[in-house]
C-alpha cells in the first residue's frame, strides 16, 4: 500500500515476481503507478490485458507493461520491457493491490473525534477526526476509523479494518479482521420486525379464493431486536448498504463474503463464506444464503428461504422459492436457467401459434361445411 | 427500557403480568433477557414459541420458559416455571419491549455537540457528540438525538424520539412523537422534480406508434423543493431511507406508519397510517397510499398512483395503475391476485398448447388427405 | 435565493418579468412567497397552473396569482393582479427558483469543522460544523460544504457547489462547478470488483445446457479501485446515492445530469451530458449511457451494456441488452415498446386461445369419427 501522498514505486522485476508470470526486457524499470496504455503516464506500467488494449501500446507513453500471454510480438516492440500474464483479471487484482493508494490517516485518535474513556482503541489503531467511538468498544491493531464514523457501545472492531466515513456500527456488533466498510453502511438497524393483535394482513395466504383483504392492521405492535450483528474476517460491505441485527440472536455475515453498495440484509439473515452480493440486492429476514452464492445486482430473496451452496441468482431476479445448491435461478419470479429460457421461447412462439389458430379454425370450418354437404356419417 | 450497560431485572411473575398470560412455577424467578432456548443462559428467560423450539427446552440452561399454550407439559418439566401464550409473536413483541437495550446516551447536550443558539432543546432531551441541531430548531421532552445526527434549521422533533446517528433531518422537517430514525436516514431532500422548455422524452404516451423518442433534452430546468417534510408520531424509518420534501406543502408520512431500510418516498407522496413498507420500496412522486396499506420489497408504484386502504402489494410488484382498497396485487406489471394467478397457470400450460398444436396439426393434414382423396364435397 | 430567516419579496411585475409572461392588474403587489391557491397566505402568490387548482382561486388567501394562459376570466375575478403562462411546470420551476430558501450558513470555517492545514478552501466558501476536510483538498468560491460532510483527500470542489449534511466525497473525487449533492451521497466508495484465480461461478454461461454450477469461487481476489469519480459541472445527484471510483481511469458523470436518491452507478460507468435516472435505478460496472438518457425508477442495467442518445428506459425495466439511440425500452426483461406491447397482447389473448383449443379438439374428434364411421378414404 502506498499512502496518499507519496506513491510507491516498484521495478518490473518485483512486478513480474508479485505476478508469479514471465518478464522481458529491462527488470529495472521503476514504476509508480498502473493505467490503460492509452493514459499510462512515462512512470507508470500500462496494463493491456484486455481484448482491444494492446493496439493502444504503440502510442503509449509508458515504457513497460503487463501484457497476455498470447500477446503478439511486434505489439511490444517499443517497449523497455514487459510480464506476460495468464489470467487477465488476476493480474489486475495483483496489480491493483500494489499500487492501492492508502487512506490519508496517521495512527492515534484524532483530537477532534471523541472516544469513550472505558473504551480500548489499539496503540497501532487510528481514529479520525469528528468520529465516534462510544463505551466499551474495541478497536483491535492497525484497524483505521475514518473521519466522521461511528463505533457504538460495546462493539467489537478487529485488526487491519478499514471503516470508511460515515459508516455506523451499532452498539454491541461484532466485527472480525481486515473487514473493509465503504462509507455510509449501516450495521445494526433494528429489523423490520412487526405484528398486529390479530392476524394482519400481511400473513393472507395468496391464492385466486383470497382475493380481498379481510384483516385491518389497526394496531401494529414492534418486535424489538435484542440480538446483534456479527461480521467475519475479510468481509467488504458497499456504500449505503445495511445489515439489521437479529431479533434475538445474530445476523451474520460469514468470512469474506463481499457485498456491494445499496444491499440489504434483513433480521436474522445468514450470508454464507465467499457470497458475492452485487448492488441493490435485497434479502427479507432471515433468509440464508450457504456459501460461494452468487447474487446479481438488484435481486430480491423473499423471507426464511434458503440458497444453497454455490447458487447463482441472476441480476434482478424475484426469488420466491428455496434454490438447491449449485443451481442457476434467472427471472421474475425466478426459476431454474432451463426452464426460464424455455419459458421465454414459448412466449417467443406465441405470435405463430396465434396466426397458426387462425389456420386451423378456417381449415376446420372449411372441413365441417364439405363434410357437411357432403353428408358424410 | 435498560440501558446497555447494566440489564434490567423481571421476575417471571412481572412477565407473566406483562403477557396477559397463564404463569405455572417459580414466580419470583428473576430474569434478565430472552433468547431462544438453545442460547439462552441460566439469568435468562427461554422464548420457545415457534414450532421446533420447544425440543430445545430439555436442554437450555434457562430456569424459566415463554412458551405456546399447546405446549406437551412434558417439554416443560425441567423447569422452575412457565408462562403459557396465545399469539407467539404478540409474546415476542411484549418481551423483546421489556428487554431492549437503551441507547448508551444520557440527557444533556454533549460538549462536542453542535447546537444553535438559537435553538431549544428540551432540558430532559439529549444530543450526543458531534450530533448537529440548527437555527430555531426544536427538539421535546426526552427525545435523544444519537451522536452525528443532524437536525436542520427550523426543524421540529418531537417527544420521546430517538434519532440515530448519522440521521439527516433537513431544514423545516417537522416531526412528531415517539418517532424512530434509524442510521443515515435523510428526511427532507430535494424532490427529483426538472422540466424541460419543450415537451421532453420523458413525457411521452407509451404506445406501438410512438416508438422513437423525438423530442430532445437540450435543457433541463430544475423545480426546486420550497415544501417539506411531515413525520407524524409513532412513525419509524429504517436505515438509508430517503423521504423527499414537496415542491410546494408537504410530504406527508402518516401517524404510526413503519418504514425499513433503503426505502425511497418520493416528493409530494402521502402515506397513510399504519402502512407498513417493506426494505427498497420505492413510490414515485406524489403517490397516495391509504391507510394499513403493506408493500413488501422491493415493490415500486409510479407516479402519482393511489393505493386504496388495506391494499396489499406483494414483494417486488411493479404496480402502474391505481390499487383499489383491500385488494392485493402481485407481479410484473402487478395485477389483483386471481389474474396473475391464472395469467401463471396459463403460461404453464404452454408447452402442452404448443404439443396440441403440433398434433391437431398432423391431423388435420390427415382429415384434408382423406377428404380429398375420397373426393368428399 | 433567500435564506432560512428572513424570505424574500418580489412583486408581481418582477414575477411576470421572470416568468416572461403577460401581467394583468397590480404589478406592484409583493409577495414573500408560492403555494397551491388552498394553501396560499395573503403575503404569497398563488399558483393555479394545474388541472384543478384554479377552482381554488375563489377562495385563497392570497391577492395574486400564477395561471395558465387559458384560465377563464371569471375564475381570476377576485384577485388584485395576476400573471398567465404557457407551459404550467416551467413557470413552476422558475417560481420555485425565485423563492427557494437558502441554506441557513454563511460564508467561512466553522471553528466546529476539521480543515486539513494543507486545503485549500476558498474565501467565499462555507464549511459548516463539524464538517471534514482533508489534506490538499480545494473547494472553490462560494461553494457551501454543509455540516458534517466530507470532503476526502486531493478531492476538488469547484465554485457554487451546494454539497449536504454526511456527503462523502472520496479521495482525490474531482467535482465540477455548480453540483448540488444531497445528504448522505458517497462518491469514490470502491468498484465492487472480485475475481477467483480460476474461472468462477459469475463466469458461467447461461444456456439451457449450463443449468448446473461447476466452479467453486473458494479464494476471491480483490480488483482495487486506482481510478476516480469525475462529476462534471450542474451535476445534481440525490440522498444516499453512490457512486463508484473507477479501477483504473474515471467513472464519469458528464454535464448536468441528474440522479435522483439511492442511485448506484457503478465502477467505470459513464453518464452522459442531461440523463434524468430515478430513484433506486442501478447501473452494473461499465455500463455507458448517451446523452439525454432517461431511467424510470428502479431500472437495472446489466454491466458493459451501452444505452444511446436519448432512449428512454421505462421504470423497474431490467435491461440485458444495448439500446439503441431514441429508443424506448420497457419490461421485464427490457425490450422495445410495440414488441413489449404486443407480447402483453398475446398474454391477454392465451384464455381465449385455450378455450378455441378445447373447441378445436371436439371438432377434430367429431369430424374424425364421422370419417371413421362413413369409411371416409
Amino acid at each position: 500500500m502506498t499512502d496518499g501522498a507519496t506513491p510507491r514505486m516498484l521495478t518490473l522485476g518485483e512486478i513480474a515476481r508479485a505476478l508469479d508470470a514471465r518478464l522481458s526486457g529491462d527488470a529495472s524499470a521503476a514504476v509508480c503507478g498502473v493505467d490503460h496504455p492509452a493514459r499510462a503516464r512515462a512512470d507508470q506500467v500500462a496494463l493491456a490485458v484486455e481484448p482491444g488494449a494492446l493496439k493502444h501500446l504503440a502510442a503509449t507513453k509508458a515504457r513497460v507493461a503487463v501484457v497476455s500471454e498470447d500477446a503478439a510480438p511486434e505489439a511490444l516492440a517499443g517497449l523497455a520491457g514487459h510480464v506476460a500474464v495468464k489470467r487477465a483479471r488476476v493480474a489486475l487484482s495483483v496489480l491493483t493491490r500494489l499500487f492501492q493508494p492508502a487512506p490519508a490517516q496517521g495512527p492515534g485518535v484524532h483530537p477532534q473525534a471523541f472516544v469513550d474513556p472505558s473504551a480500548a482503541v489499539d496503540a497501532t489503531a487510528s481514529v479520525g477526526a469528528l468520529a465516534y467511538v462510544g463505551p466499551r468498544a474495541r478497536i483491535g491493531a492497525r484497524s483505521q476509523v475514518l473521519p466522521q464514523a461511528t463505533v457504538g457501545a460495546d462493539a467489537v472492531l478487529g485488526q487491519d479494518c478499514l471503516v470508511h466515513s460515515g459508516v455506523r456500527i451499532g452498539d454491541r456488533v461484532r466485527i472480525g479482521d481486515r473487514v473493509v466498510l465503504h462509507a455510509n453502511a449501516c450495521l445494526g438497524a433494528d429489523g423490520f420486525s412487526f405484528v398486529t393483535p390479530e392476524p394482519g394482513s400481511a400473513e393472507m395466504p395468496l391464492s385466486a379464493n383470497h382475493s380481498k383483504v379481510t384483516a385491518r392492521n389497526d394496531t401494529i405492535l414492534k418486535i424489538h431486536s435484542l440480538g446483534t450483528v456479527v461480521i467475519e474476517d475479510d468481509v467488504e460491505i458497499g456504500a449505503c448498504s445495511t445489515v439489521d441485527r437479529a431479533t434475538l440472536g445474530e445476523t451474520v455475515v460469514k468470512r469474506s463474503a463481499k457485498i456491494d453498495n445499496l444491499v440489504q440484509i434483513a433480521h436474522n439473515c445468514v450470508v454464507g463464506e465467499n457470497c458475492l452480493i452485487a448492488g441493490q440486492v435485497g434479502l427479507s429476514g432471515s433468509v440464508r444464503l450457504g456459501d460461494r452464492v452468487v447474487l446479481g445486482g438488484q435481486a430480491g430473496v423473499g423471507d426464511h428461504l434458503k440458497i444453497g451452496d454455490d447458487a447463482v441468482i441472476g441480476g434482478a431476479a424475484a426469488v420466491g422459492q428455496d434454490v438447491p445448491a449449485e443451481t442457476i435461478f434467472i427471472g421474475y419470479p425466478a426459476g431454474p436457467v432451463p426452464e426460464k429460457l424455455q419459458e421465454n421461447m414459448n412466449l417467443r412462439r406465441l405470435p405463430r401459434l396465434l396466426r397458426e389458430m387462425m389456420d386451423f379454425g378456417k381449415r376446420l370450418k372449411m372441413l365441417e361445411r364439405r363434410l357437411a354437404s357432403s353428408g358424410g356419417g
